[in-house]
């Protein structure tokens, strides 16, 4: 067996070095971002305070960027939605730090019990030659690597929506100029987000796992067993942000689109709408903060499910570092394949037209997948030994460095074809989404019978997909084949996030675009950037999907592992009862979700129609609505609503573990985990599909296209209802689902030591 | 071990002494519904030739009973659903029949290659001791009980289908006197059909068990797996009868729906609706006769997946044949202890008003539930020696008598919780179904997302009944616990069936009340009975669905020990595969089966608005319409549509047993079945909540239903849609779900010899 040809110190530079090339780029984007000026006073986040006077750098271009009162006016409407943004997430994280607090306090209690609070060294669970730290230690550690993931979560979550906000109106004036330039803006601010979040989240763990070594010295095992605290802590506080978020804005957008479009027949996103900021900011707090915290939360957990796996296998015992941080070369040789992918977007390539939009943002995913395969080999043959030992339940089985490359691939991969398969279904350039408009002809009751049957059968490929992964990763490697899978369908984070960001910053710069008055062809063009940002976001669910399967199975086998089970026999009745179970939590979940964003919006519709009702002028765009009420409502709704679905999902695993011991709640990730994919992956592309099946009713880009156009046509109409059944399917209840199963798993993986010393205490009595 | 108080002579005696009762029964309730005279030739069925000339058993009582004009007219539109829903079922039949030819051929050939059709004797499996029959004949014997439950499978749904279009407009005449004598017409012909199902099905395995013995002797583990055959000609009848005749009856609905109802805002069931006769043809061939089909499947499944794992018990080794009777000696106490239940609905208790319908139906189900705990008592004492032994996947077990009689009662009482929850989440008396319906006055959207959270919400008690039976049956007595509580929870069929049969008749009835021109008052009453008949068709699927998990994890048990496998170990990466991927099927073929009635309808719709703008004076009720085209749109889509979804499901198991294995196998049964039942309860239950929330707000008894109302407002539009929306997922895609599960089971029950020899194939290359 070959050393690995990276040395020690090398691969302690190599990490930290990629880590700040990524936030460097990051700034170097938002600085291209800040040279679209809203104020004089250039651009500096959210101090719009000083709106007189204006440079002329816009001047003398298309026609109306010489329009001081819609710079005017966009500057007013993004510091709305920026005040409504951080408003919301301020109110959210009073909450979720107390959770955050109480949950650090469990961790410590239930980890530090295991050996009765003992401060003695004990003998190392897979080298019982050597002595390990205490359990104590352990708990201490894990406590800290928890706040430290949900600290970051949290800081990826408001960066983001930080970033969005101060993009969307700049996006909107860029689009006076032509859609290429509004493209590259849009994009650049969703590349910062994706580059700093990718960046960040590696530079603390690596950090983390340095300090940590300074107590823990030779202790791998307790060393990484403390480090998944950092994956629990970064996906507890996205389910809190996916779900509150998910709650906030289709309450807002579903209360909006009830009211605004359905009753009073005005246009989306038309400023007389009193739930029209809310809409925006949901737009920020949901499909931006949300997603950033959830895709963090699954690359932190992969990355410790790769490094717990690891730390047990011949890399952990014989103490080869370089060969121990591969999970980290890996993410950290992705950021510098995202970073020259993104060129291509930005720079090496020009938009002309609005078709190309849709092309440029499917090649940034091939381009990344094509490059990181190569970035893959690279670091698969100088930085793991040529063959090495891995645990695979109780034998240790051999695995070479070109297996290993083959794990990785088959999961990057494996994303793009999920991609691809997202990509058929929700956009309207094919016959899926068509067939489901052409329904609209005979009404409502079609077209959903049609989508929904549409997001059923979407499943179908990316679960072989999955299932083809699982099995090569299996095979080559046991868990921490799967593990590795995992991260290389997360490699092109930076990435993917860059495009799944772009599209609300797209969509709410058509929202800003309306609201300011600006004429048609600007909002054409933002339309046309929103279109393709559906479709991108139903990719980039895609991938979240995708990747929380494989992520949840790493967890699933290291929680075993830790848990010492020897099988998960579904033959057994504890088993098999936690499936039937597992796979029933979705259900329940879903249907707390769903019925929080019923009752919000149904709420939100009632105050919009009174401001409709009691404010005269509304409707003749004479006097101003009450858009803050609006924005409270659907603030109280989420913060309220978040708690019940937080709430299974924290306690199911401690409950189960507590009461029914492991191997229930095995069999309850297991099936957690299968039935959960499923209903994810449906939700959110027969939401995607509805939406885009009105837009293309909307554009009428084609023959067949206008004979069921225009807007307000029967068929427009019964589209838009679908359209809205699909908004909490989307953006609520299907990407919540994600960090359902990865969450059940890492917080299993966190307690297993509690729950094989003192769990199952019903069947003990 | 004391043996068993009752002797071999009174079991050959009491079981086909039973099935007898319960026919005669049934052909005394046929009886009692043919004194409702419709012609004077004497109610003989469908030779409805001579109209003319009534006998005065009708005249002098109520308004209207006089007018023979309705009588007529009743008459010709039952003749007229008969010979639709019989030439319907023929053409099923004849490609039906090229299936069944062709599997028989597929099974006789697959079994008999396992030991390359040698006719040599071979040593048992289990007691190697013993020398048993050849492959060749348990192939050959396979097959004939195939092609038995095939047949009984296909003239149970026929007689079903026969009876109730027998009962309809008798149902529609005695609701001119008065609705519970309209109850006790509907209620006894779901009696006829209930009682001719079970006995008949519990008389053909009896008496194909004591044929069958005859060539056996004493090998009872060649006889009882040769008799397995009988289950899965059940079920796969019952597939092609629930996915054709599901496809058939709502393309019919929602054809007729959507240009009726929506557009020419005509009512449902109007006369001048060209789709009208195809609807309710629909009812009868999908409700009644696919019904039938699909429990009398579930039965012979469960008895046989009972009998299957006893003949590998001390029962079987020790030739005790009262005990091995067991399982259809409950069945046998379970048609007279129906027979009772059924006398307090029709003759012990009058209905006199339309409140008391609910209320007489759930007694049915509590009375059957109490009366056979008693009845499976005595059964499992003088039945069943005090203790006895089991295989449990290689060890023996010890069971008491008194286990397993809490095994029954377990199913039994899961079955009657499951059927309480499923009323509570569908019928209008609760707050779940009075929630969306007020959802509907902010539109369909909400509407829809309040239904769908409805039923995922719907699915959480039942999955915890079903936990719970699985583990207290499997504790006690492992597999074979696990069958018989399939078979307790299935004991009471009889009076199911009749509930079940019940709805649909009722529905016709208010069908031809309307085409007949009956006045409002016999309208409201046969919309009241339907209105009860649609939640006791829910309460049906929710039994056949709880019924169906636990008979297909039976299945699989057998399956398991057939093939030899000692443990499914989800930690093996060909096991997960099956998991997710088998998780993954029920919405491959629920996308097929929605995806068929979508485009079965949309064909419809354009019939039926054809004949509207093409046949002059149709709006007026001047000319008549051509109900025939419509009758064969619904035929031949549903014929051409179910050959996929049937496909998927008998592919399925042959293709992962041949080419994967039956680790995989065992995989794929997991998952599917643990995704399935999730999707198949929530589809029937939101199905049936929205079709209940049209009906709330249609009848108005209640201040808040007329808020919402009357026909024609608003809320009743969105209603409508949602209601629409439901049809395919009660009544197609969910439903045929059951048997989706049940029937990859026990197809790889049967084949199991056959996989265990030959099976693999891809990965030992």
């Amino acid at each position: 067996m070959a050393p690995a040809v990276l040395t020690e110190v090398a691969t302690e530079v190599i990490i930290p070095v990629c880590a700040v090339v990524g936030i460097v780029f990051s700034l170097v984007q938002w600085y291209l971002v800040s040279k679209v000026k809203l104020t004089p006073g250039g651009g500096g986040g959210s101090n719009n305070n000083n709106k007189n006077g204006y440079d002329d750098y816009l001047i003398e271009e298309e026609e109306g960027v010489n329009d001081h009162n819609v710079v005017v006016k966009c500057a007013e409407i993004q510091s709305a939605i920026s005040e409504g943004a951080t408003s919301f997430l301020f109110t959210e994280y009073q909450y979720v730090g107390i959770f955050m607090v109480v949950f650090a306090i469990l961790i410590f209690l239930f980890l530090g019990s295991v050996e009765g609070f003992s401060t003695k060294s004990q003998r190392c669970t897979y080298d019982v030659t050597m002595m390990c730290k205490p359990a104590l230690a352990t708990a201490a550690f894990s406590t800290i690597a928890f706040l430290l993931g949900a600290i970051t979560s949290i800081i990826s979550g408001f960066l983001g929506m930080k970033i969005a906000t101060y993009a969307n109106a700049r996006t909107t004036l860029e689009a006076r100029k032509g859609v290429g330039k509004a493209f590259v803006t849009a994009f650049r601010s969703g590349a910062v987000m994706g580059f700093l979040l990718a960046a960040n989240g590696l530079l603390v763990l690596y950090i983390a796992i340095n300090l940590f070594k300074l107590y823990y010295g030779d202790d791998w095992e307790g060393l990484f067993e403390a480090i998944t605290g950092y994956g629990l802590g970064g996906s507890s506080m996205a389910l809190f942000g996916r779900v509150g978020g998910g709650i906030y804005t289709k309450a807002a957008d579903v209360g909006a689109d009830l009211v605004g479009k359905v009753e009073r027949n005005i246009p989306e996103d038309d400023p007389r709408n009193p739930a029209v900021i809310a809409d925006n900011v949901g737009d920020n707090v949901g499909d931006i903060a949300g997603m950033g915290s959830d895709l963090f939360g699954s690359y932190a957990e992969s990355s410790c499910a790769a490094l717990v796996v690891a730390s047990i296998s011949s890399f952990g015992i014989e103490h080869d570092f370089t060969a121990m941080c591969y999970p980290l070369l890996v993410s950290s040789i992705g950021i510098l394949v995202c970073l020259i992918t993104t060129l291509f977007a930005t720079d090496f390539f020009e938009i002309k037209v609005v078709d190309e939009i849709q092309s440029a943002l499917k090649k940034q995913l091939i381009i990344s997948t094509v490059l990181m395969t190569i970035g893959v080999a690279v670091v698969s043959f100088i930085g793991l030994p040529t063959s090495f030992t891995i645990f695979n339940f109780g034998v240790q089985k051999v695995v070479y460095n070109w297996q290993l490359f083959l794990c990785v691939c088959v999961g990057l991969w494996a994303g793009l074809i999920i991609g691809f398969v997202t990509e058929y279904y929700t956009s309207n350039a094919y016959s899926p989404v068509q067939d489901v408009a052409d329904s609209c002809r005979t009404g409502a009751a079609t077209n959903v019978i049609f989508g929904l049957a549409l997001g059923y059968k979407s499943v179908i490929i990316p679960i072989f997909a999955i299932a083809i992964s699982i099995f090569v990763s299996f095979s080559f490697a046991a868990m921490y084949g799967i593990a590795v899978a995992a991260l290389g369908m997360l490699s092109t984070i930076a990435t993917g996030l860059a495009i799944d960001a772009y599209g609300p910053i797209s969509d709410n710069a058509g929202g800003i675009a309306e609201m300011a008055g600006m004429s048609h062809r600007i909002r054409e063009r933002t339309d046309a950037l929103d279109a393709a940002g559906n479709t991108t976001a139903a990719i980039g669910k895609g991938f979240a999907i995708g990747s929380a399967a494989l992520v949840s199975l790493a967890l699933f086998g290291a929680f075993v592992s830790r848990a010492g089970i020897e099988t998960v026999d579904v033959l057994t009745p504890k088993v098999f009862i936690g499936l039937i179970v597992g796979a029933m939590l979705p259900y329940w979940f879903s249907a707390m979700t769903m019925k929080s964003v019923g009752s919000a919006a149904l709420k939100m519709v009632e105050e919009v129609r009174r401001q409709f009702n009691t404010i005269p002028g509304l409707m003749e765009g004479t006097a101003k609505p009450d858009y803050t009420t609006c924005v409270k409502i659907s603030t109280d709704a989420s913060i309220k609503e978040m708690i019940p679905p937080g709430a299974l999902v924290m306690l199911t695993p401690l409950i189960v573990g507590t009461f029914f011991g492991v191997e229930t709640l095995s069999g309850v990730l297991a099936g957690a985990l299968v039935s959960g994919v499923q209903v994810a992956i449906s939700a959110s592309n027969t939401g995607g599909a509805w939406d885009n099946a009105k837009k293309y009713i909307e554009a009428g880009a084609s023959e067949h296209a206008r004979t069921l156009g225009p807007k307000g046509s029967e068929p427009h109409k019964a589209a838009v209802i679908g359209d809205t059944i699909g908004d909490p399917l989307k953006d609520t209840s299907g990407p919540s689902l994600n960090i359902l199963i990865k969450l059940m798993a890492v917080e299993s993986l966190v307690f297993a030591p509690f729950f094989a010393a003192h769990g199952g205490l019903l069947f003990k009595l």
